[in-house]
C-alpha cells in the first residue's frame, strides 16, 4: 500500500478507534473546520463544532457504550491530494431513546478526504443504511 | 453564479431531467466511466454500466412514472477542478414491487465532480434518505 493510501485508511481507522473510546474531541479533530456530515437519516451538519456537538450529544446517549467496525476501506485518488474513502460499517451496543437494545446495523460511510499542510482531513462525509432485500424502499413504512 | 457552478449545476438539474424523462442513457453518460454510487439503501454501484443498469431496471418497474425533484444545489469547489454538490430531493409517483402508489420519499444526494477536457461528470455519488423525528433509527424496526 502506498503511504498515501496508508495515511488515508489511518485516518478512516481513527474515526471507529474514536468513537469506540467516545473520545469525540479527537473525532472532531479528524474533519477539516468546514467539513460537511449527513447521517444516516439525513440530517446534514455544516462544520466541525457541529460535528462534534452532534456526536457529543449521542455519544453521552444512545452511542454511549457502541461499538463501531469498520471493514475493508476502499481508496479512490481523485488528485494527489483529494480522496474517497468508502467502507462499509457494522455497529452494535446502541440503544433506543427508551434506553432498550437494539440489533446490529450496517451501513456505508463516505469520506472525502483532502490533504493540507501534509494533513488528511476529512472534508466531507455521508452515511447510509444497508437495508437488506429491498432495492428502494418505502420511506414511512416498515422496513423488515 | 460563477460559469463554474453553473456547470455543476447543470450536471446536478441533469440528473433529475434524465431521471423524469427516464432517458437512462442520458443520465449515465452524467457520470465518468468509473464513477460509484451508493444508493438509499446502500446498493453500492461500481462503474458507470452498473450504475446505468441498476436505473434502467428501476426505471422500467417501480420509477416508471415517478418524478424527481432537486431543490438547491449546494456546491463546495474541492479544487478548481474537483467539487461536491448537495441536494435535498423529494420523490413521488414511485410504486411498491407489489405495484402499489407509495407515499412520497425525501433524502439528500451527495455529487463528487470532477472537470475532465472541459466537462464536469459525476465521479462519486452517495444518496440517504431523511427519516424525520429521529437521529438514528433502528435498522430493523418502523421507522415512524
Amino acid at each position: 500500500m502506498s503511504d498515501d493510501n496508508q495515511q488515508i485508511e489511518n485516518v478512516v481507522r481513527a474515526f471507529s478507534d474514536c468513537w469506540n473510546r467516545h473520545d469525540m474531541e479527537a473525532f472532531a479533530q479528524l474533519f477539516a473546520e468546514d467539513a460537511e456530515f449527513v447521517n444516516v437519516v439525513g440530517l446534514w451538519w455544516k462544520g466541525r463544532e457541529e460535528i462534534k456537538r452532534a456526536h457529543v450529544a449521542t455519544h453521552a446517549t444512545m452511542f454511549k457504550n457502541s461499538r463501531l467496525t469498520i471493514d475493508k476501506v476502499a481508496i479512490r485518488l481523485v488528485t494527489p491530494d483529494v480522496a474517497v474513502a468508502r467502507s462499509s460499517w457494522e455497529l452494535s451496543g446502541h440503544l433506543s431513546p427508551a434506553g432498550e437494545a437494539l440489533p446490529g446495523r450496517k451501513g456505508i460511510l463516505m469520506n472525502l478526504l483532502a490533504r493540507t499542510n501534509g494533513i488528511w482531513k476529512i472534508i466531507d462525509a455521508q452515511n447510509t443504511d444497508i437495508i437488506e432485500g429491498v432495492l428502494a424502499p418505502p420511506q414511512h413504512g416498515k422496513r423488515n
